[in-house]
């Protein structure tokens, strides 16, 4: 793509002029078609505002604020000045992100994934210590629920705040009057696109947020589509697990409750195939064992699994000890069977007190009662925190989308 | 009114002394009663601020930003110094709105109808261009909704944020807890009046809007009141031919479906009839027609209409084909009437094929089957741009009765 | 506890350094250990900001604007100067709110309110001749509604807004589909807590207030549990009076209506036995008499208190005439009873004309036909300006709990 720039482009293989820095606090436009390194596709204009307000981007203008100039500044003037081409340039800041809708798990390789939680660890900081970002002031998001689920929905919506955004709201989007009326989810995705800049849908039919996707010409977030998809809970799942343990190759994670029908286990097993040495153990009573599409695709990845009934062992040996809620529904008029299969594995101080010191507990909530209420105090019940590091994954998620690396 | 400015007035006769412009950047009160022309009733100080934010109004005085004030500058400098006087001083920069309400179709004379377009020009550039207008910071805008209808709450309710301001929003208010206990809408006014600037009401009643207004001491938008009024829609009907289009005078619009319920088509036909040379095809099932207190009117106002049976010869000819949905709920038992009826006339590409090049189809949606899906990626398809015009409609009536002009 | 501040103290005993006033307008860290009196516990280092925006509450620290900033600098300044200490200093500019979290009216003593009220003039003013007040920019309130209560939620959203705070809104938590699947109170609070600043909540249950404050970390407002508190109504009748009569001792206030089930009217009765020589009248039919604890309480107290059947009477001698709705709900099937008890005390434009002309009439709202609507154009009825206090209160205790006095 041809540079619209008027300025002149500075070269690559020279030293950025140090006129630069200074420019970067006023107002201009550049070309870095070719301070990027070949592999990157990326060439457009940027343009660079040391208002705390962004100008709107320009068709073919990537926007960057005073402190991602900065950054850009800093590590791409050093990067110059050393002809060194870093290989995850594609992520580098001022760059468009890869994706333009969130969909499903599958769509992320483990260094995208790896980048996205430098994003999140920034959003942590944000989060914390500065009051009021302004990142996505001027921003608004669209959260169309077809299904209520509050814990999401607060989820994202705080996202966009913590960064400056706004909300439009739709809690109950399935009564929806006009979806009542009969109108077809694309004709409703095409009039909520002009009143917003990111639509987040939740939908109670797999396969809704891709064809929302499909419609759209602003980004789409899958907040989780029926039995389908529901990928920003499986990202911050490994988000968290990085945290935690501060690794991801060469863990072992014990999956644990209901891992037939539970997406979020699933998803996670796919995920964790990305890693090098990872074992899993798949811990459930019998009617509600973890499906061969699953252990099929584990074992065509190399990745080690193990079915096991003691859970005790397990946790002895894991990382982390991911626990799950037995869903009722599922078993329909046989409550004897979920009774029998939800009592059998709970988290309680017996299983922590064989836990490593450095192992975890997560769980991606609401529980019940298959992690007792005594266990919350001990450091290693993660999964509150787990709860939050959803919000930090959902803050880079809607940055990326928005504004880019 | 008398002025109640201390500084010196400037003589419309005499040019903008130069300092003018520049105090215009500080803060100051001036009186602009004898810079505006004779019709104005309007002669309120102006308080004029830098700040990105608004000073809340002075009482009698009229609060202007920066870059209206830039706009008053320029606009009425140029006018003082050539001595010339717009028509259409009423609608000046600075100035008043001169509805305190929206409540019906009928409160918009054609001058108005135009002052307000070019607002939503204005503000079609505001959405597109800028980030984060700040026109309506500080302002608080309450969305009653007594029954549900997230297309047209989404539109305001982005309206307000797209230019700063702020929303309260009530999706249910008709089980809004108080009401339920019986209280009467207006004490419900007078509650919520106390906690907004403005309120968006959407109602099941017939008239519920007008005594909204009555009661209310801050602006009221009527969004909807049952088989009533819905204003805003009638104008973005207006302005969407306008900006399709090019013109009103003289422009053939045919009106098709349901016309006998449409309060759509009803209040586009009396909007129509304050221009020059309309010609309006009515086409409809027969159980639907166009009722005749709107044929009178027309018929009083000297506008020609026809009734026809032949969508395809009336599409050849107008300007405009507005399609409606034929509603089940009005045939009750009578589905056979109902099925007839609602697959007679539809828009396909058949009815594309003979439209004029410059011709548009519109539709005030949700739409089910009555345009076929394949219809959408012509250009002359022009519903969502309609349905995206409600924003820029609604922006400007918002920051006219809350800024005035 | 400990100053964790590197800056040097200035003493209490010495005049504070001339410098220190500049100094309040860039931003630095001290303590204020010795500046305040003896009685107060508080010594954390003070983060002054001149920016618009708050920066994030470092540990320890406490964060103040620079308007806050310029009141603490001239108090203290003085004070240190004059080498006085003011009884009050605990709530000086600056000091930590003394309550976590405001969960029940019985929290108050008589020099809290006192200062609280203070607090909500000041929010008066902001609210009306301020636009778009920053004091909470970057603070995210959860309003967490178990059950609907629009009024209550309106006006704590206003009050947030109009600080220039963010909102997350749950207007149905009880079909929070986590609550719904079993989750306890205490897990949603946990997670809650980590998307927003401060929790309101409305629950049907007496005591869940309590236990959501008991687990979160993040301050909790109860806008209502069941049939127990509602403190900020209290709050709000409260100061009510003080506005409309000007003074709090020595009043004479007729409680009427629903004495037995109103929860108003008991905390109103609790709150006024903090105040002297105050005389409290109760009107009720005789099945919803107000009970026995509250009267003995009182007795207790040294505050007199009388029962009678003659409004007419009492309205004579009274400052406030408290009017209440009778539920319907409370009489079961006895729906004769209803009708007898709810047409017994109307409140009219005869007992308007034998009240003092000082006195006034409040009403929690929503009103029946207990006030007749001819009553609402007495500049003595009260009960609108009441309700727009209640936005005060809540301003006033959100500022209080997020950034302290």
């Amino acid at each position: 793509m041809a540079s619209t720039c008027s300025l002149p482009a500075f070269n690559l293989h020279q030293a950025m002029p140090t006129s630069k820095a200074t420019m970067c606090y006023g107002k201009f436009l550049c070309s870095y078609s070719n301070l990027v390194s070949k592999q990157s596709v990326q060439s457009k204009p940027i343009f660079i505002s040391t208002d705390s307000t962004y100008a709107r981007v320009l068709p073919n203008a990537i926007s960057m604020n005073r402190r991602e100039c900065e950054r850009f500044s800093l590590r791409n003037g050093l990067l110059c000045k050393a002809l060194e081409i870093e290989n995850n340039s594609l992520f580098r800041v001022g760059n468009k992100f890869q994706l333009d809708d969130v969909i499903e798990a599958q769509q992320f390789d483990r260094d995208t994934l790896s980048a996205i939680f430098e994003v999140a660890r920034d959003m942590e900081k944000i989060e914390k210590n500065s009051f009021g970002s302004q990142i996505l002031k001027g921003y608004l998001m669209a959260t169309l629920f077809y299904e209520p689920s509050t814990r999401t929905r607060l989820s994202f919506e705080s996202a966009m705040k913590r960064l400056g955004g706004e909300v439009l709201t739709t809690e109950n989007a399935r009564e929806f009057s006009s979806a009542a009326k009969g109108e077809t989810l694309e004709d409703t995705i095409r009039t909520v696109e002009g009143y917003s800049d990111i639509i987040v849908m939740r939908h109670f039919e797999s396969g809704a947020a891709r064809r929302a996707a499909a419609t759209a010409s602003i980004p789409v977030i899958n907040a989780g589509d029926g039995p389908g998809q529901h990928p920003t809970q499986a990202l911050l799942d490994v988000y968290t697990i990085e945290r935690e343990i501060g690794k991801l190759n060469g863990i072992k994670v014990g999956l644990v409750g209901d891992l037939a029908n539970g997406r979020t286990v699933r998803s996670l097993a796919y995920l964790l195939s990305k890693y090098l040495d990872v074992k899993i153990y798949f811990v459930s009573p019998d009617v509600v064992k973890m499906k061969d599409d699953i252990k099929d695709y584990l074992s065509s990845k190399g990745v080690a699994w193990e079915e096991s009934g003691d859970l005790m062992e397990v946790a002895s040996k894991c990382d982390v000890v991911y626990q799950t809620r037995i869903q009722r529904e599922r078993f329909g008029e046989r409550t004897d069977l979920y009774e029998e299969a939800r009592g059998k594995y709970i988290v309680d101080r017996n299983v922590l007190s064989i836990m490593q010191k450095h192992a975890v507990i997560m769980h991606p909530l609401p529980r019940l009662d298959e992690i007792t209420v005594d266990v919350d105090e001990d450091p290693r019940a993660a999964y509150f925190r787990q709860a939050k590091n959803g919000l930090y994954i959902r803050m880079a998620l809607l940055k990326l989308l928005l504004v880019g690396w």
